[in-house]
């Protein structure tokens, strides 16, 4: 979806490495919390939260950066951060469902003794030591998260990927003890696999560094330059912008689209009285100065007549989507991805339009 | 130390990448054994393992390309892969000591209850199931390693790092079910973090594949651009080198260099009579069409009067080493990088060189 803005700023946005240069596994931040972390992107990174404002990210802050191959590596160094070794039982993991899916597989995949995943945080009613993933807005739903736990012995992880101005507005600045970003959610720039965590404690962040040390020996530095520069030019240009009108913003820009697109999904959705979509309220961007809603980068579908499997019902009209029940939701769900080419949209909202359900005898038939 | 080796090539090895390219998670690759593999990254690790003969990695071959963040991460692929999640007890992970020292850090890091860590091969006598980590040319020592284990239940992982023509002579085409290899060991880029396996088995690329999609979901799409260009690169030199003895070939560069330090280091190591290092039998190269010994990355030094911790010893002389007992070893070893920049390895020379040691009483006398 972002590519027609990157294909508009041209040269000034690509990035040049030589055979000779970024050559050796370390950066220049050798004495840093994270050792491995470009010196660029800190900078970087720590300028647009500031510009943003939607987190406490400044050297001030008290923050330390740790970067990731994608916020999905940083989420596993945060688990092993979080988990003492030396434990009877495996740390509690949960997050109130709908949850990202990729949190379960994420805590399972290794069978590991550390942590265990729990499932829904909602159900949760274990004693002893738990991790809470608030996300917030929420994959798959887009809403704004609390914690839903509140007990003692339990230490949070924030995944803020979608906390940017283009997807919600701005209405605080987040200041948790760990907090999760990515290039990919921020500027679209999925295939560079870079995150990013803001941690508060500075043993988390070491622990949080060595994770990444023993399991990739670092982060990609070509990526990590190309994110450096890319978040550099949105911060300028946001800075232009509020000094001149002509000028593009990345983020007004992509929530212009953005907007365009679930006003569309909205109408083919009333109209088809199939589905149904959640209402978000609209709040004060403070980095906007402006009212709007929540424009999430997924639409939450829930059919109307209680279809058992929506995503086989979606898949037959070629639209392809990742069933409620992989998220701790039921099947009636599907999650639908609103970032893809501007045609692949459009396609998905005529085959949308063309179905039809009549319910009978319990069984949907599909038109 | 192959800085000035990609510097003389110039721009000709510049990556470029404009601010709308290689945006999304998928490249090219979607009907692959590894999805997010770039294609040109494929095209450019069978064409240079068919062309420098070690490794049996063509199409025809049967072998499938899988990418990880490193061959640290494939490592960790293949651990999963090859061990089934409804075993009673954890898989044993072996490897004949001296061992690279990551490969207990990465088998025990989450306390998995997959496999688990069980040291020297050489002692390793239990029954059921086991994986054993072949890693020939060694690293730290060089050698050139078989399995030591050859039991009914094993399952064998060739770490083949280091078996390219400017360490090592080529004296077969490397043949097995899993091998690994990585960018950084080949070419110096360890920033890049690239590595990859190839596999025979189908099902097991398509695990080793699903571990790096929940991990990481992918690999740096700028880093496998960079390393498909400049292994390409080191192909089309090659190629010419055979019809045209003026142009470079990189890994005759690379052979020359480290074998200037190789034979520095073994005047110091005799002049001193504090230290040994081990003598490597020459062999015929069938990529070369010569016979000459192994360069390893690494020297493996042993303290003649049996110090019994030399990294100390290394240390209060300014010598940054890797002490024996992290790789299976005894203290009495160190593990000392061949592959610094230049002033970095004269140094060491020197401040190596100043070192004698009597003993008196079993303690070392330094000075």
């Amino acid at each position: 979806m972002y590519e027609a803005y990157w294909r508009g700023m041209g040269d000034r946005c690509s990035l040049v490495i030589s055979g000779s240069e970024v050559m050796s596994y370390l950066g220049g931040n050798p004495g840093g919390a994270c050792w491995f972390l470009e010196p660029e992107l800190e900078k970087s990174i720590r300028r647009i939260h500031h510009l943003v404002g939607n987190a406490a990210a400044q050297a001030e802050d008290g923050g330390h950066v740790v970067v990731g191959t994608g916020s999905t590596q940083l989420l596993q160094a945060a688990l092993y951060a979080l988990c003492p070794p030396d434990q009877p039982e495996p740390t509690s993991v949960v997050c109130a469902a709908p949850y990202y899916s990729c949190y379960k597989e994420i805590a399972e995949l290794l069978q590991s003794k550390l942590y265990k995943w729990e499932g829904d945080a909602h159900n949760f009613n274990k004693d002893g030591p738990f991790i809470e993933i608030v996300t917030s807005p929420n994959n798959p739903d887009g809403l704004i998260r609390e914690p839903v736990v509140n007990r003692p012995n339990g230490k949070l992880i924030y995944d803020l990927a979608y906390y940017w101005p283009h997807h919600t507005p701005i209405t605080h600045k987040a200041d948790y003890d760990i907090m999760l970003f990515t290039f990919s959610k921020c500027t679209g720039h999925a295939g560079s696999r870079i995150g990013w965590a803001i941690v508060k404690d500075k043993e988390v962040a070491a622990k949080m560094t060595k994770f990444m040390e023993v399991t990739t020996i670092g982060v990609s530095r070509e990526s990590q330059l190309r994110a450096a520069k890319l978040l550099g030019i949105i911060c300028d240009d946001c800075q232009a912008f509020s000094t001149n009108t002509k000028s593009q913003n990345f983020f007004d820009d992509s929530k212009r689209l953005l907007t365009e697109r679930w006003d569309k999904l909205h109408e083919v959705v009333k109209r088809s009285e199939t589905f149904s979509l959640a209402k978000f309220p609209k709040d004060y961007c403070l980095f906007s100065d402006r009212f709007y809603e929540t424009h999430p980068a997924f639409a939450w579908l829930i059919s109307n007549n209680k279809v058992k499997d929506c995503a086989s019902l979606l898949r037959g009209h070629k639209i392809l989507t990742r069933s409620g029940n992989r998220f701790g939701a039921d099947a009636t769900y599907v999650r639908v991805s609103m970032l893809g080419r501007e045609e692949e949209f459009n396609l998905f909202l005529e085959r949308l339009s063309t179905i039809k359900i009549g319910i009978c005898n319990g069984i949907a038939h599909i038109n």
